[in-house]
């Protein structure tokens, strides 16, 4: 099946791989960039505070089936116990904090998503929808978040060393 | 760009627009069939209590940017503004709850996919990245979020009519 992009991600995030990892982890801001043709479907978004973001990992590969977390990687886990960008879809998942919209443009706080990625849908986040907090994390611990967590704010305070 | 399945969703939803809508409001059950060359992407995926399906809205129309909501549907919104189908690129995000794996084959519970939905990628839900709890639902108010779990579970009443 084929999908072509409705937009664009700029972000200051140029390595693949590197932290911050997660946009819940992630203040970084950026935008999201709608082509034309598509801005007409913008209407309304304003009023959520946050939205989903399907991209496309274009710099993924597509052929692993097993992958060593990007931390605390000991052991590996099947693809699908993962949230690793190699995966055979590479279909990624983001959670944006909408700042504003301005002429097809999207203002965001929170991105994860390196610069020049591909955007392919927007959906607006709606907890009734999309909050399950007493999910179970299978093999990811507390002490794993807590270390994606750490690394990530530590990759920020580097990118922005200046005391806001 | 081009993605491939990597599996299928089956269940007894027949019915393009019809309820259940939302995984978190349905209680029926079905299976995603992960295709052989794939399966090795399981491992590690039984201790999660919760996946997200990535599917392909394969009956969807492709054209839309502005739609109704599917219940309540007065005014129109702008398709990144709903949770609509019929989208430039009709990819869905469904969570269910994982019941078993047997032989590539998930179990699963709250499944809002139509019959033979082509399964693009499965995710791991990781509260700590996914759940957002203080989200701003924009237009979407109290009662239509009430509207859509009433009329998705009449609908399994009427499909499951003998007591368990």
């Amino acid at each position: 099946m084929f999908f072509s992009p409705i937009g664009i991600a700029h972000s200051s995030l140029l390595t693949p791989g590197a932290p911050p990892f997660q946009g819940v982890f992630s203040q970084a801001e950026g935008t999201i960039e709608i082509y034309p043709e598509y801005r007409e479907g913008l209407e309304s978004v304003t009023g959520f505070s946050h939205l989903i973001i399907l991209s496309h990992f274009d710099r993924a590969d597509r052929g692993a089936l097993v992958e060593l977390p990007l931390l605390d990687g000991n052991s590996p886990h099947g693809i699908f116990a993962t949230r690793h960008y190699n995966r055979p879809n590479p279909i990624g998942i983001s959670y944006v904090e909408l700042i504003s919209v301005d002429q097809g443009i999207l203002s965001v706080r929170g991105i994860d998503l390196l610069d020049n990625t591909p955007v392919l849908d927007i959906k607006p986040y709606i907890p009734a929808f999309d909050s399950i907090p007493g999910a179970v994390p299978g093999w990811v611990t507390h002490q794993h978040i807590e270390r994606i967590r750490e690394t990530s704010v530590h990759a920020q305070q580097g990118l922005h060393s200046t005391p806001k």
